[in-house]
């Protein structure tokens, strides 16, 4: 077993066997605590106005009931956090954050703008069931209107009494659910609830997986980014949208930057050398011919690749240029080569 | 050997003796890597007037030079952090932070009033020595004007090239300096030359200790507050000048706060039942006649005082009450009784 710290809390990252539960998310159910995805709520008249301010993403279509992926930058447009967004009432909406304190970002601009909007972070704590078989689970434990959620969309409900919030969604491309607890002390009672409908189709506990993700080119904050890092070297320009009428925070900033052009980019490496035997997260330095052009953030050996694979921040020249990529792993010197993301 | 993670980074929180590290803190010397005390730099012609905005602490006769406690408040009256700030240069401040993205919010708050500062996380790592002989071993390595040094005052200089800010400071009462490493790339050199210079005086590595604090009654930020905690029931009242000229974020909630007082305090306990073999940093339960009037953040056995102690934020009924206090612990329940903070 293993564990990290995330948003000030603990997030169990392993249950010991890590390639056994990478082999269950990709063909499986997995069920993991993500409680430290924690929720950031904007709750008064003001709410919405204070969530626009926050996202370069156009929210002119948000609707009660279907979450969106929101960015959030600083003045300077780089990125500090990129949540899901889910407005839960006509006066509140969640940040369900990645790890920095957006709590203190939001709730410094709405008093800064004497906005009449309360930030605090919920009573909500997220469990995921992630797999192709999750579909399985989420209709045993609530029935088969589950299907009908589309992707980021969620309805509140509740189980044997549990508050929740069912979102289909998670930090996998396998698809599932998270089910967002309503009521912390109900915490032991859901997990167990799971685990016993999940038994049918072989749930085990995980986490998010290091492997699944670098195939599927997600995005860690913190751990791949940077403290000069846009959104526009992430790839995420489809979410920024510079042109609303709407002002945000960062605009200015990103309008120069995407008319600019991006220098460096958030791209795929296929590596040499032997099987890594695990994924890391350590920060290594990638070469072309000899001299720093990047970095990579995480890599590991992806049984599906059949290749060791990794994540990079590089040059956009270094990504234009046809082989001498090299990274500094564990192993020592690899050979590298720029892959699209996805790999997979 | 231990660890935690604090800021977004790893800190060693024991090198295997506990105790051993407490004697030589109470007795001799020992070195911590502390920089996990981020420093978020405020640079830039609105730079004090940025950090005047951030904290109700009188700031009138800030001088380069001279550290100072400053509490942070949001707007609420609420603490965020508690940092030490240091005025390095004319148009810069350096903020020394506990456990929260203070970084976020400066920016925030600059961003919002449009003001000519860049907020920043500065490359200043900090190495402390810290117990009786912790002068001593600054004295070896600077030379005796360290002894010119008052109380949270600090001086820029180097050591063999290495670039150093050196304060009399630390999170301990034992006495001793914090050595802020200004060249990441150095880290190893530093703690190479200190530990060196400390082999006449018996320096051991260690880190913050969890028994010595108690003892000293210092405030963890995030261990001993929640997200109400207001600066008056942690005693920060000296520090709180809610009648100075200077406008500052929670001014008018202070106001308030302070003249309807406070409903907690954070105090003292000493603590029933057989010596705990360790400190503990879980928060538990504390009752009056088995209704819950608060919550201890931690606790464990003191040498010094002979008992169990802990620290604890309780409502002030309960503080006033003679009798009937107990402690939720891993012993099981436990008598406790108030006592004022610090112990020794």
């Amino acid at each position: 077993a293993a564990a990290n710290v995330y948003n000030h809390m603990v997030m169990p990252t392993s249950y010991g066997n890590p390639l056994g539960e990478y082999q269950q998310l990709i063909n499986g159910v997995v069920m993991w605590d993500v409680a430290v995805e924690r929720q950031v709520a904007l709750r008064g008249p003001d709410a919405l106005r204070l969530a626009r301010m926050l996202t370069p993403r156009n929210l002119d279509k948000l609707v009660i009931g279907q979450g969106k992926y929101v960015p959030i930058c600083n003045y300077e447009g780089v990125i500090i956090n990129d949540p899901v967004l889910l407005q839960v009432a006509d006066n509140e909406i969640w940040l369900s954050i990645a790890d920095s304190d957006i709590g203190l970002w939001a709730s410094a601009i709405a008093g800064a703008h004497n906005m009449d909007v309360r930030v605090f972070e919920a009573d909500a704590s997220p469990l995921a069931i992630q797999g192709p078989l999750a579909i399985d689970v989420a209709r045993a434990l609530f029935g088969d209107w589950v299907d009908s959620l589309n992707y980021f969309a969620f309805k509140q409900t509740e189980l044997n009494g549990i508050p929740l919030i069912v979102a289909r969604s998670g930090w996998s491309k396998q698809g599932g659910f998270e089910l967002y607890l309503r009521d912390g002390s109900r915490g032991t009672d859901l997990w167990n609830l799971v685990a016993e409908a999940g038994v049918p189709f072989g749930i085990v506990p995980g986490a998010p997986n290091g492997i699944e993700r670098l195939e599927s080119g997600l995005i860690a904050y913190g751990g791949d980014t940077d403290n000069v890092t846009n959104p526009f070297e992430l790839g995420l320009d489809k979410f920024i949208d510079v042109d609303q009428a709407q002002d945000f925070i960062g605009k200015a900033a990103l309008k120069v930057i995407k008319e600019n052009g991006t220098k460096r980019r958030f791209i795929g490496l296929k590596i040499g050398g032997a099987p890594f035997t695990a994924s890391t997260e350590t920060r290594v330095d990638v070469t072309l011919n000899g001299s720093y052009v990047g970095y990579s953030s995480s890599y590991g050996f992806s049984p599906r690749v059949g290749s060791n694979i990794g994540v990079a921040m590089l040059s956009v020249a270094a990504i234009a240029a046809s082989g001498g990529l090299e990274i500094v792993t564990e192993q020592g010197l690899l050979p590298a080569e720029v892959v699209a993301l996805p790999f997979i």
